[in-house]
């Protein structure tokens, strides 16, 4: 049986659209999911005009009029826009609403067995600050409307896996945002995610220092010393199977990651730069410890080639297989 | 002419001595320089009985005696230790001595003409701390020594040239050292050294953000709206190639770095995972701004492999080699 997937629209002045549809265009994609688009359908049109030509939409404006049988592309609607609202590579207040909306669908599809799993296309966080939202991603949006205490933003290039304790922090806040319950959480979040949407029975996990060498023993920072180690102390304990704090830069110098399961970084640019230079243009982004399943592909609204049907559809791709992929891990697992 | 270059010991329980005299028996070595070594005589002998047995040392105990043209190799002795003070792997005081002994007595060479360039290996911070110094590497304790205000720490490997705004800071301070002025000095310093050292005529440079996003427009920190894009306007119209500040992991997702002649990363392990990664064992260290020639391997003492003859010799050669290209290039300037 094929998962529905539901596609959110993204940022509609940004590559959303076009990499969502150039995507579901592709044999391999239609092969094993069903998309059900969410976003206004009249977007959804223009951008096909550019990039899919040969669409064939069927427009729902009830999430109950939703099946898994179509003889075309099913878009549930948004109301109340038109290509008039349209700025292509440039935030705007409507594509910010647009963009929390099509989340907020996709959610309840999923929520209410309409969907299994939900694939979010880039949003641009000035376009939501100006739609009144005060969200910073699509993490800490869905962890309010699901009303999760513990998601771990995971990214994902083939095995090379990489789990962020802070994410969208700015690197001022970054050590007192560590505390021991904070890294205590983000890793068990992780670490069940490994074991349920990803069937690894006893995951590897190495885990990063914060500061340069790990600290050196405290001579370059103290919280690998008071923090980090105590808990991976007590994870291990527990009977995880968690090592470190490394250097992070002697690890991936020594190509360390290709031994564990998952590296958990300490923030943002620690575990992306070298996720994104090895595993290039294939990331995919993962929500682990959402009640719903929700991949992303690892890039932004990219406003600089919007339109011109140049980028690049593999973090796409990716995204949608593994939602599709852990929609099957996790019903295996029910059995 | 083949350029002199002093190579210092080490932490001498590090693997130093090892790379050090292997590197030396390498033909391509041997062709290009003159190497003195400096650090305890016995203590090189010692390894040399392990990983140059048919080493011809002769020791100089008065740098006053130091000429150019020899029938085996040179080393500059360091008077009063004997192999009962090697404990190799770990750190101790006796080790940090030594190694601070031997940068002062190279970096004196290089001042008073006696060698061209200098290679430090190794040292460990723990046994230079333990030794009653407070350095925390060769950069500050050369700054100190030679009283230069600015040195900007640089990592090569290859064409993949990185500088850091700061080195050894713990990353809660990162943002506070961070100041328009210390950025501007760097990043200038840095210049200057690919145009005299590096013969690069008009160097384009790369400044990575600080912040997650490089700040998303001050959503995620603010240090790129008021300091870094006002230093990068401030540089460029001084006539500097600077652009950015890019968003660290989109900018080696998409592989920019090998559109610049250097990367100026804000923090150590932005600036040396990418590197590392990339430049797998091959990356040397510069200090650009030093009165004289220094580079040194990008690794540390590597106490758990000492002695057994595994260690990677690429780090070690590419140092020497830079250090006479740097030589050569400062020479071809002169003329």
């Amino acid at each position: 049986m094929k998962p529905v997937i539901a596609i959110t629209i993204g940022d509609f002045n940004g590559i959303g659209p076009e990499i969502v549809l150039r995507s579901i265009s592709e044999p391999d994609i239609n092969a094993i999911c069903i998309p059900i688009l969410v976003g206004p359908y009249d977007i959804w049109q223009e951008a096909a005009n550019m990039f899919m030509p040969s669409a064939n939409f069927i427009q729902i404006d009830d999430p109950k009029l939703i099946g898994t049988d179509y003889t075309g592309i099913p878009i549930l609607n948004i109301d109340g826009y038109t290509v008039k609202d349209l700025s292509p590579g440039r935030p705007s207040r409507k594509a910010g609403t647009a963009a929390v909306d099509a989340v907020k669908m996709s959610l309840s599809l999923c929520q209410n067995g309409y969907a299994h799993a939900m694939v979010t296309s880039p949003v641009s966080k000035e376009s939501i600050n100006l739609a009144g939202h005060t969200y910073v991603g699509h993490t800490d949006m869905l962890m309010d409307l699901t009303d999760t205490e513990a998601v771990t933003m995971m990214m994902i290039a083939g095995k090379f896996r990489v789990a962020l304790v802070t994410v969208h922090v700015p690197i001022k806040s970054v050590a007192e945002t560590i505390t021991e319950r904070e890294f205590m959480l983000k890793t068990k979040t992780a670490i069940d995610s490994l074991k349920n949407d990803f069937n690894i029975i006893d995951p590897r996990v190495a885990v990063l220092g914060l500061n340069p060498h790990a600290g050196e023993s405290g001579l370059l920072g103290d919280e690998e010393k008071e923090v980090i180690t105590p808990t991976i102390k007590r994870l291990a304990k527990e009977g995880y199977i968690v090592e470190g704090p490394f250097p992070a830069d002697a690890f991936f110098g020594a190509k360390l990651h290709h031994n564990f399961d998952l590296v958990m970084a300490m923030y943002h640019d620690q575990g992306l730069i070298p996720l994104k230079l090895e595993g290039f243009q294939f990331g995919v982004n993962y929500s682990s410890g959402l009640p719903v399943i929700r991949t992303s592909p690892d890039h932004g609204t990219a406003y600089n080639i919007v339109g011109r049907g140049i980028s690049n559809l593999s973090s796409m791709t990716e995204a949608i297989k593994l939602a599709v992929a852990i929609t099957h891990n996790r019903t295996a697992k029910v059995k």
